[in-house]
């Protein structure tokens, strides 16, 4: 067996991001927790957390974290059979990537109906673009994701949850003043795009689709769902924004669709590791069910 | 000089993620791009691009990046008072760092007005905590950042913003469930905290402050401001929320504050490079005006 006093060691220092926070959550000095990281360190001979501000896994590292968190998940499982060994019952962490416009729209129901199920496990979620979340489960970061890709990561089931339907959106003075002739390669070439980060191509399709060409589109890059919804209303730009979010602000005219009928739909999949979790089983049935209340079919 | 032909390639990689992205926005090949970015990396002997999905820059390359931005916001105040260059007037774009529930409550506000009053300069916001947004200036990623830091940053000019108020909040319920013999140290241990990431110290601050002593409590991780909000009207937890973006909840009972007048005041501070840019100007004054709408004295 693995010695699991390092391998704890080496996924506090990861989830808190320093030795020192890492060190206060087990109880012992941070000279104790570092000694634990060298000791696993060198029995493997490479290096398993980058010291900077916060501390960091390698690839090797975070492989180790994985199966530390997939250890306590199963404890945590044997432990609600077992109540005699009730009494020292820890928190079990369940890492997960989501896409930042599934966390603004149908993930924290998910999440809250999971709590209320699953008291012991806590929820780690980190944001990604959905064309990008399956390659952190890939890396061994996370047991699970939304996900856009189509395809099933290695070792992982996938599971369809619907499609997340955009709008391409602006005020009525931003269309008034850019696309009062219409929306063409010529307006959209000149008319300032509101685009999430590197790694959202969302906006160039629309665009594309909408002009029948590629468009190379002035971008306001504002990394935040309800930043991209309240600069869409402020005039900074257009931008597709989640159907969900901006429902209510079309219906009340404050902002508008920039072409009749020409949302462009983002098909969304649950991915998750084929190993044996109650707990994620338990994740899967919630985010199946929260999904299903506000994805297209 | 510096070759600017090169310079560009590099900040239109750097900007798009990918050469190929980079080139379609300088209407030259992908191989022209390459070829470009490699003579510069030769000419200063050391890698400026480092080579992924999305590309970045190296330290060297970000230095160079923000250099070109410089002299792009400079060109575009050259061409407003030089009609004759106006015909093949391109874009600027400001790199700026913001903390998250910055973006979340006052600065879109600041960014539109900005927009208006500078319509050829485009923004691009990162996003960091607040504790560390000034490192993003001092790295010579962005040229401006909202920051919590009471120093200026070397070669920087700090203007103080006004203080975020945030409320530690939880839903009704959850306050029923674990906080109804008291908010004190037993109690916080057992209640699960929500932390926005491995940078946000602000519930620990609060509840050593609270309970007295430093308390180790279990956390449910959530990077964004909105599902902050929404995760603690869902009983996920309980989690210090920005007072602007909770208030109406707590008129309505939909949230309550966990323990009454126990606000924690996050001063914010503007910090921008001092080189003379009148964009950067323009937009230190519509920050220090949006900010005063929304931030405590």
């Amino acid at each position: 067996m693995l010695d699991y006093a390092l391998l704890d060691a080496l996924a506090a220092v990861v989830r808190e991001g320093s030795f020192e926070r890492a060190a206060r959550t087990l109880h012992v000095t941070a000279s104790a927790v570092s000694q634990r990281v060298r000791l696993l360190e060198e029995r493997l001979g490479q290096v398993l957390v980058v010291r900077g501000q916060p501390c960091s896994a390698t690839t090797a590292g975070r492989l180790l974290c994985r199966h530390a968190e997939q250890v306590a998940l199963l404890e945590g499982a044997l432990r609600a059979e077992l109540p005699a060994l009730q009494s020292d019952a820890g928190w079990a962490t369940l890492p997960v990537a989501v896409n930042a416009d599934s966390l603004a729209t149908w993930f924290v129901g998910a999440a809250a109906a999971f709590a209320q199920a699953e008291p012991r496990v806590l929820l780690d979620l980190g944001v990604d673009d959905q064309d990008h979340t399956a390659e952190r489960l890939h890396a061994g970061e996370v047991l699970a994701a939304v996900s856009a890709d189509e395809h099933a990561a290695p070792g992982c089931r996938r599971v369809p949850l619907g499609r997340l339907r955009y709008v391409a959106t602006a005020s009525p003075a931003y269309v008034a003043r850019h696309f009062a002739a219409g929306v063409d390669a010529t307006a959209l070439a000149r008319a300032p795009a509101l685009v999430f980060d590197r790694k959202d191509r969302l906006q160039q399709r629309w665009a594309q689709r909408a002009a029948g060409q590629a468009v190379e589109m002035p971008r306001h890059w504002l990394p935040s769902s309800q930043g991209f919804v309240d600069a869409t209303l402020a005039g900074l730009g257009w931008g597709l924004n989640p159907e969900p979010l901006v429902r209510p602000l079309l219906a009340a005219g404050t902002l508008v669709e920039l072409v009749p009928d020409s949302a462009l739909d983002v098909p969304l999949a649950w991915q998750h590791t084929r190993i044996a979790l109650p707990a994620l089983q338990r994740l899967t049935d919630c985010v199946v069910e929260a999904a299903r209340g506000t994805l297209e079919p």
